[in-house]
């Protein structure tokens, strides 16, 4: 089968993507240099976020800077990190004096090159810190968490950190209150079919007709089994499972479940997907108090969708209730 | 190819995804009865907004029941009209003693069943105005406005409805926005694929590869032109020339646009045509002065996209702009 795109010269689909985000959204966001997103109205005296990764996962990242959430976002090609320059460039945007996080999934490329960044920006006298996602446990065991690559859970950890700096908690706090929302979250996903970067002519990997794969990566890293495409309520089951079973400490057992949509996967379906994770998640003792339902870090047009749940005390769940305005995330 | 889905039993999956719809967003709605779904909290003193359809197109309707939108949705089985008693329970749900409007694409089934349930309403003493969106300019020519088909318009006609009714407008005057708003509102969508019925085991209609259609429908009624996917600049301008041909008198020339994904469609994709679209409509003399980008209505999973303009006067900006809080659409 063919990937049919709605683009022009694949070379020039991020720029002119984000030239029309940024029209449509120009209330919020801007421009400040290609491919920085960054708030129309700068967030002063505070801590900056600084959100970022490859290009194809839209809404993410720049559907995530705003009032509440991230300063700027650093955007690479697609499935590709954003080379240094970039991220260095919407820390620069993302600096009001008090220090910059940057936030990112954990990926080679992107912990290289943010890494450089934060460098460069400490070497002009810049503090930055960074966060380094790791929701997704199907990519690492337990024992190996820091290993795990940053998946749909990415949105919780900027949604909070985001509230703690436009709070105007400290540097210091502002990375605590990511390390624990990180800690907190874990997600696991299933594909059911492939995307095609654009350009390449090909999907990025083979699915059979039929079959899913759980725990593949968004930008199809291989999963952890692949078999017949079951039932929905079976399929939720598998990744609540698998979660639940990552979960050390329930705490007060209090969560927030994210159903994220990968593309192509029909809201008719994510919701039928919550459902069954929301049943299994209380069948194993948990109570959902929070829950996000959409598209919020997509494959392109991959078929599928992730679950993602965090152990909520009372200064995450405040800091998921306070108000943010982004262009793709409202609270 | 096969459609995979993430159901159980095809006959489940609209109760099902409902279910899940209900208690991810119980801040705002509820589950009134099977296929009703009303405001958590019901206005009072106010009209009310019904609105409703087949279930397929979610967000829509469900999607836009909340503070500034509607009181009700009235949902049917997939791409299948909401019976007559499913209607006239959302109308009761609605009804605050001022009169309700229902709100609907112009579609057989539903002008039939909405008008039934208004008839029974109004025999019960409710006051009951009907507003059938009209926007697809691909579905009948100017001439035969009234028989045009509701598209991605009814988002812009409920909100401006709603909005009216929520400021405590009389019915009469909500029912004159509602028709206001669809007289200033056109749309036209293409479609990249078609999509499946759960449980249909095939395809709503036959796309070859590499094949794009022109004005297809949201459930695969034919469109007006089918031939090869062309470049996204080019598809869009196709879009916009036929709504600005259709536009007899352009006012001030200020427009709200919002491009629709129909389900597959990546939000990469999505923002390229809305770029494409803005640059098409601002030659042609209009300025975007509201933009929407998302899945407002879609059809299943079903690629392409759709384009709505609507012109705008102080009114309508301000019906646009004034606060909504439902689970899909936020001003």
């Amino acid at each position: 089968m063919s990937y049919k795109k709605l683009i022009n010269d694949p070379f020039d689909a991020v720029d002119e993507a984000l030239e029309g985000f940024v029209s449509a959204h120009a209330d919020i966001v801007a421009l400040a240099e290609p491919r920085v997103v960054v708030r129309r109205k700068p967030g002063t005296g505070k801590v900056g976020l600084v959100v970022g990764g490859g290009s194809g996962h839209e809404p993410a990242f720049a559907g995530y800077v705003g009032t509440g959430m991230a300063d700027a976002a650093a955007c690479g090609n697609i499935f590709a990190s954003p080379p240094p320059h970039v991220v260095l460039a919407a820390t620069h945007a993302a600096n009001h004096g008090r220090g910059v996080l940057q936030g990112y999934g954990n990926y080679a490329g992107d912990v290289m090159n943010f890494g450089l960044a934060a460098q460069m920006a400490s070497s002009e006298g810049i503090d930055v810190r960074e966060i380094q996602v790791t929701d997704d446990v199907a990519s690492a065991p337990m024992h190996e968490a820091s290993k795990r690559r940053g998946i749909a859970g990415d949105i919780i950890v900027f949604k909070c950190a985001g509230a703690a700096a436009e709070q105007g908690l400290s540097l210091a706090e502002v990375e605590r209150v990511a390390i624990k929302s990180n800690a907190a979250t874990r997600s696991m996903g299933v594909a059911l079919s492939a995307c095609e970067v654009p350009g390449s002519g090909r999907p990025t990997f083979e699915l059979a007709d039929g079959d899913m794969e759980i725990g593949m990566g968004v930008h199809g890293e291989p999963g952890i089994k692949r078999g017949p495409l079951q039932p929905a309520d079976e399929v939720a089951r598998t990744l609540v499972d698998a979660i639940v079973r990552d979960i050390p400490d329930r705490g007060g057992g209090d969560i927030a479940v994210l159903v994220n949509g990968l593309g192509a996967t029909a809201y008719l379906d994510q919701y039928i997907v919550y459902r069954a994770a929301r049943r299994a998640l209380e069948a194993a003792g948990l109570r959902v108090v929070r829950s996000y339902v959409g598209e919020f870090i997509t494959s392109l047009e991959m078929a599928g969708v992730s679950v993602t749940v965090t152990l909520l005390d009372n200064e995450l769940l405040s800091f998921l209730d306070t108000p943010a305005r982004t262009a793709r995330f409202i609270a």
